[in-house]
C-alpha cells in the first residue's frame, strides 16, 4: 500500500472540502486587516463543539483576545519569533484545559452516576483525560477555523505557565497552545513541509 | 453572543461537510459487515496527514488491525463494555504517540538544526509535546474516518499499558485510544449527549 496519489472519489468528504481543512490549508504566519466577525467564532465553536471526547468530557477551554488590551497582556509570554504575527492576527486564542472538567459530567454525561466523584478523587486521572481530550479538541479547532475559511496559526512557542497565570488564575486551568485566526496575507507561510509516508506511521496486521 | 441556531452561510464549508464531520456524524457502538478497504484506510491516511502539528513533528503512529490473530490480540485489554463492537468493527485503529518522534525532525522539519539532538536529552519535553501533538493527531484521524464516510467508535477505556506491550512493544511507544472504524449498524449510537455552550467554554476580552 502506497500514498503516492490520494484518490478523492474514496472519500465521501469532496475534494474542495478536503483542500479546504487539509490539503491546501496552511499554519499563517502573517495576516491581512480583514477582521474576523463576532459572529464568525460562534459558528466555528457550534460547529466543533460536536466533535467526540472521552466521556463527553469536553475539557478545552478558550479566551479569545481581540482587544488591544488583552493582547498586550499575551505579547511578552510567547516566544520572540512568535510576537509580529500575533500582535497582527485580528482574533487570538487562547486555549486552555480545564483539570476540573469533571464537575460538568452530571451535566454533559449524566448516565454515569459517580464518576464525577471517582474523578474528584483522582486528579492523575483528570490531568491525562484533560490533557488527552483537550489535545483532540484543539485539532477539531483548528479545522473548524478553517472551515470557517480562515487561516489558523497554532503555536507553542510560549511560557505557557505565565499565560496561564496571565488568563486562567484560578489554578485549575493549563494552558496548551495559541492560535492566531485570520484571513492569511501574502507570503503567509513557509514551504510546504514534508509529511510522513503511510508505511513510516502505520503499520497493517 | 449565543450558540442557539448555528448560521451554516457563515462558514465556508458546506453544511453536508459540516453534517458529515461534526453534526451529524456520532461515536458508532455497533458495526454492519460492510467492509473498509486498504484504500479507504489509505486514503484516509493521506488527507488527516496534512493536519498541523508542532515542528511538524507528527507524533501519531498506528496499528490498524484487521485479521482475527491480531485483533484476539487486542480484546482482552478493553474494558469489558468494549469488547463485543471491537470484536465486530471491520477494522480496528490502535493509536499511540512516538515518544522517539525526534528521530524524524532531520526529515520532517530540516532547517531547525539542533533540535533533534536538544530533544534528545530532554524526555520530558519529548513527552509533552508528543502527547500535546498525537491528541491533535487523534483528533485529525476521527474526522478523516468520517471524511470516509465511515464511523469512528473511538475509545480509551483499556489498559493502555498492556495494549502498549502487546502491539507497540519496544519502550518508545505510548498507546493512547483505541477506534473502531466501519460502517455503523442500526441502533449503533446512544442518545446524542449535550455539549457545553458557547458563553460556557469560551470567554472573549
Amino acid at each position: 500500500m502506497t500514498t503516492t496519489t490520494p484518490l478523492p472519489d474514496v472519500l465521501a468528504l469532496d475534494e474542495q472540502a478536503q483542500d479546504l481543512l487539509f490539503r491546501e490549508a496552511r499554519t499563517a504566519n502573517a495576516f491581512t486587516d480583514e477582521p474576523v466577525s463576532d459572529e464568525q467564532l460562534a459558528a466555528i465553536y457550534d460547529l466543533v463543539r460536536w466533535g467526540p471526547t472521552a466521556m463527553n468530557s469536553q475539557p478545552l477551554r478558550v479566551v479569545l483576545l481581540r482587544s488591544e488590551e488583552a493582547r498586550a497582556r499575551l505579547l511578552p509570554h510567547l516566544a520572540e519569533g512568535n510576537r509580529a504575527k500575533t500582535a497582527q492576527a485580528p482574533v487570538v486564542a487562547v486555549l486552555a484545559m480545564d483539570l476540573d472538567f469533571h464537575e460538568e459530567l452530571p451535566r454533559v454525561f449524566p448516565h454515569a452516576a459517580g464518576l464525577r466523584d471517582r474523578l474528584d478523587a483522582d486528579e492523575d486521572a483528570r490531568r491525562s483525560t484533560a490533557l488527552l481530550n483537550a489535545g483532540l479538541q484543539v485539532g477539531y479547532a483548528i479545522l473548524g477555523i478553517r472551515a470557517a475559511g480562515l487561516a489558523a496559526g497554532p503555536m507553542t512557542g510560549l511560557d505557557a505557565h505565565a499565560v496561564t497565570r496571565e488568563f486562567f488564575p484560578d489554578g485549575r486551568h493549563q494552558v496548551l497552545a495559541v492560535v492566531n485566526i485570520g484571513h492569511p496575507a501574502e507570503d503567509a507561510w513557509m514551504e510546504r513541509l514534508p509529511r510522513l509516508p503511510f508505511e513510516d506511521a502505520v503499520t497493517l496486521l
